[in-house]
């Protein structure tokens, strides 16, 4: 066989896109018997797989024509009407995107250039980091704590830059699981507003609260306030199932065309099926459902954080989620997650080790646990086999 | 509402990203009581909307935690599996998309640099012209006709550029609808080989042959000739239904793997249900579907073309498609395809004219009539309603 020397024929631009070592490690925690924290995998026990397989036969035998050919690139029409009327906005402004990965390709294809400015919270999403290097852009950072982004570095920051946007996750971070309590988003939105920043707020965990309700969106407040430059990406991959791939952006109408535009070129569309799927799913008993979704969870985190209080060692440091699916934990200074990913795997236990969230670097000391895909025993066994491996790993004199 | 200056905050990438006019032309076909031969729509009545119904069920019940949660960026194994074993390539050579459409995008990610020179067909498919140009290349063209491209042309092209890959469509080409004899092909491969030059071929009609068997594809003939330059490209929408949107590309590992790599970051991967519904349907009975398929298309053909032959005025060429989807029309020189759409609207006939094809300029005259969509009756009419709209726009003399 004669073999092309491929690299050579790659463009520049491929250079910027690279395995992530996270998902060299993600092969590791797929062996039997692995307790895996790993994976932001949403609770396979919620899936709808009954209703599914009723609503798809309904929809293949009265619409199968509509459901198996070619869409608008738009989405399907009732599944944009009811998006918009979900969210209070116009469903000319709403996008369906193949699951929110895409809407943070779309809005790299858009806003940035190579070397453009982009602001990020940090730690911040590995799949938003990724989709925007693609594009070659510079990254600024902020950090990122239990109460969301650290205002006055924000400020700071929009001193001496202009980003294209700024990418946020208000609510329940990934990874930090960070919650932006109101005043600080009315901060930011006015601190938004007054620059004429764009923000791209990405909810993907909006209905994943475990208080008594859900913080006004910066969507929403920025709408309230009359400021039309916020970009709002949601999801149904958590509320319904990830593996339908169907999610949603939330734009004024000429930044909507653009990304309309952009999405053409790149799948042309979302699946119909799949979108006309999770319409009906959305219209059967949608709040039970989600009540259920937020009890699930709810109990995991307790399950999760009971375990950390029993089992961790002293100067261990993780967060209390108030939502969402993620703890977020710092080993004490000069302890490294990749060392204790290994020790954690020998004892057949995975997390996601932090520093890739950084896209400035840093973060070597910190890690993500899911809680969202095991039950509450594997949960608690999983955190005692972490704890093993944590102590194989610190300095006698802590044990 | 604040609104904000979109056009301003829009990256120079977005300036390459325009809405396509036929897009826009698309939408007046959309008028009840219109015929159109415009979207290249697969037959609906070849839909397989029962066994769809009853797969996905069978699926929901027995695997529905794999077919709703996240699966791997690669495609659903045992899906690679079968294309590997379809083709007679290792499935770890096979990348499942999200439709070809996306394959299409991620070749421009991995292969295109602002400015590469890019070769296509002239015309060509207009989804790659749009996939392509937002990577912003150079694009060369060499004129394509009813036997593919001219090779003389590509003789001369690569003589004075070195491309970073040609892109072509040799089976039932969209829009010109030729078909590569086999010595061709086989010429094609030769410069290819001698070049080092990369080949992208697109293959999505490749079951649509109306003749006796299929041509082997470039792919087919490069391996056996053990060259590994040739990316292969095809998809499940025209045997199928292009609403699921699953596609696949076939690459050596070193280029799959990056193309794995532009993946994760557009859209995570393929909705895991779609790849195992295309699986089921594939296991189903595939080559009675296949031949009635061919059966479907070929009939259609051979209805619009009766009606083309009875109906066209002197003057008018059209090509005489051995496969596929597609007729393709030259009006005399001089005639605006563009113009004859204006007319042929009025007389409720659609259609898609040719210019936007030709990624250099040009081919004000041409247009694409597909058969897939109409059925035979609507065929004849919409035939007998072109006839007219060209009638009334034709020089007096020429009647």
């Amino acid at each position: 066989m004669k073999s092309l020397a491929w690299s050579s024929l790659f463009g520049q631009g491929a250079e910027r896109i690279q395995a992530s070592t996270i998902r060299e490690l993600l092969k590791l925690t797929q062996r039997p018997g692995v307790i895996s924290f790993a994976g932001g995998l949403p609770a396979p026990e919620l899936f709808p797989k009954e209703e599914a397989a009723e609503a798809t036969a309904r929809i293949l035998k009265e619409k199968g024509e509509v459901a198996l050919q070619y869409g608008p690139t738009e989405g399907y029409a009732p599944l944009r009407a009811f998006v918009g009327a979900w969210l209070g906005v116009d469903p000319e402004e709403v996008l369906i995107t193949t699951g929110s990965q895409q809407a943070l390709d779309l809005l790299g294809k858009v806003f940035l250039d190579e070397g453009s400015p982009v602001l990020l919270e940090a730690p911040s999403y590995l799949g938003a980091i990724q989709a925007f290097r693609a594009y070659g852009p510079r990254f600024l950072t902020v950090p990122t704590e239990a109460e969301g982004p650290d205002l006055a570095a924000l400020e700071d920051v929009l001193k001496r830059e202009r980003p294209r946007f700024l990418y946020l996750i208000p609510s329940f971070q990934n990874p930090a699981s960070g919650l932006m309590p109101l005043s600080k988003r009315e901060r930011l939105l006015e601190m938004a507003m007054e620059k004429g920043l764009l923000v791209v707020e990405d909810d993907a965990y909006r209905e994943l609260y475990f208080g008594e309700k859900r913080l006004p969106s910066l969507f929403e407040l920025a709408r309230g306030a009359g400021y039309e430059g916020v970009i709002y990406l949601s999801s149904f991959s958590k509320i319904l199932a990830p593996g339908l791939r169907v999610a949603f952006a939330v734009a004024p109408k000429e930044a909507l065309q653009k990304l309309v535009q952009a999405k053409q070129g790149v799948d042309l569309h979302t699946p119909v099926l799949n979108q006309m799927l999770v319409l009906e799913l959305l219209k059967e008993g949608l709040p039970a459902r989600l009540e259920r979704v937020r009890r699930v969870y709810r109990e995991k985190a307790r399950a999760m954080l009971e375990a950390l209080d029993e089992a961790m060692p002293q100067g261990v440091r993780y967060t209390r989620p108030k939502g969402g699916m993620f703890v977020w934990m710092e080993l004490p200074e000069g302890l490294s997650a990749e060392a204790l990913f290994q020790r954690a795997i020998a004892e057949n236990v995975a997390f996601v080790p932090g520093g890739p969230f950084f896209a400035g670097g840093g973060g070597e000391n910190t890690l993500r646990l899911s809680y969202a895909t095991m039950d509450r025993e594997r949960i608690r066994e999983g955190v005692r086999r972490l704890a093993r491996a944590l102590e194989s790993l610190l300095p006698l004199g802590t044990r």
